[in-house]
């Protein structure tokens, strides 16, 4: 498969033929997936843009659903703080979305409902095997149990982990997501504990810790073993202080950005882009 | 001023802080806008892109004022067949909007408010000028008394003709836009007529007459005088047979795309994208 990277080629030619798929978020200046998929999209010949789009919250309940009635808009990718309102516009969903309660990739079927799906859980593993990381049997320990944390565990128990530790300073939380796992999945077993990386295989960070300077670590590094691969998702800074003490420590890390860049060609595949 | 035209570019670079420009209709597949502006942007700088949306007529008056919300779209170019649904949606609109009762471009103004104008007849009376004619004083033909007729009559008369002419084979449009006419201008003389071009300066074909090879003509060509400017607004075929009829009389000629070309300066200006 001809996965996209960022490159530096010129820009996508549209006209009045071109499809176009909006990434709806406010702010979106930040917004990478235009720079992404483009290059992509005027490489392999597609017919298709994906454009930045800010829509306020407050208008959101009525522009979604107005944007998927367009003809030439069969999809949106959808960015904070979006993706939990979408939930409640969808006709179907997966069962990533049911479980996170949030949803970043919605298209409008060929009989007009809108199915959404969420790809952080999968994007996330699909990184962590370019890092060697084979989830079957595997110990893993997700801190963090909002809707990041949530996708990433539903896809960790979807690929057969033996042992899933939920870990979130609300506990409430975390014992929320273990009872919707478990509606779920049969198979790995739940266990709500402190944020202790030891024992584990694979331990990821899914709070917002990392996003500031001074934030204070989110897990007791002191207590992770060399073999473990410690996951990121803070994204605003590549090399947080959890990814740095991990790195002293010897373990393996996979960055924030990797996630995402993990998910390009499921939103294309999602999207019936791929060729 | 720097004018766009037509280029072989290879397309706009989009990015989340690009401020989008959406040209609705319903088809869009044939609409040229992205292929001026977006080489226009690109060659100037200008971090702004046309794209195109097709919304369905029904879901028309939910779907635009829900994308001029939109944070990061500010206005819009209206197609085929929007322009008369559009005004209803407007706050306030130009002088060409209430004569013609259709808008061809949109905007939200600072406090929220959707603010329309109509650049048919702006953009044909600038292409006329190209043809060396001179409204001030003249004796103008507009044939057809629709939309498009009504925009370019009002122009017509904002820039100063003596003498207005106004045929319809339904006679009931042309007394009315006569009427129209007459609330907003006491200038021009207007008269109710058939379609004789006989000592007419400027004779405008603004029927769809043209737009089918079997067409008739939409006026007596046998009566035009070699000194008078014929101008056509079908756009479908380059030449029709009107323009063929007017060229093989020794008339000067104005094709359908000029009235369209010349109106770009005027879309960039009312979008404030003018350097």
């Amino acid at each position: 498969m001809n996965t996209p990277t960022p490159s530096p080629a010129p820009g996508v030619r549209l006209s009045g033929t071109t499809q176009l798929y909006p990434v709806v978020g406010s702010p979106v200046a930040q917004v990478q997936a235009p720079l992404l998929y483009n290059p992509w999209f005027a490489k392999n010949g597609v017919d298709a843009a994906v454009v930045a789009l800010e829509i306020h919250p407050e208008d959101y309940a009525v522009a979604l659903p107005a944007l998927l009635r367009m003809a030439n808009v069969r999809g949106a990718m959808v960015t904070i703080p979006h993706k939990v309102a979408t939930v409640a516009l969808l006709d179907d969903c997966s069962t990533a979305v049911r479980i996170a309660g949030a949803c970043n990739a919605v298209r409008r079927q060929a009989d007009g409902r809108l199915y959404g799906d969420l790809f952080d859980g999968a994007g996330f593993l699909r990184a962590t095997q370019a890092h060697g990381f084979a989830p079957r049997g595997a110990a893993c320990l997700v801190v963090g149990c909002g809707g990041a944390g949530a996708a990433i565990a539903a896809a960790l128990a979807q690929a057969g982990v033996a042992r899933l530790g939920l870990s979130d300073t609300r506990s409430g939380q975390a014992h929320a997501l273990a009872q919707r796992l478990h509606a779920h999945f049969v198979a790995p077993r739940f266990e709500v504990c402190p944020a202790d990386p030891q024992g584990f295989d694979l331990v990821v960070n899914a709070t917002p810790l990392g996003m500031a300077e001074d934030d204070p670590l989110p897990l007791a590094v002191e207590r992770l073993s060399p073999t473990t691969l410690v996951a990121e998702i803070v994204m605003k800074r590549p090399i947080t202080a959890l990814v740095a003490a991990a790195r002293a420590r010897g373990c393996r890390t996979q960055l924030g950005r990797e996630m995402l860049d993990a998910q390009l060609p499921l939103y294309l595949d999602f999207f019936g882009l791929l060729p």
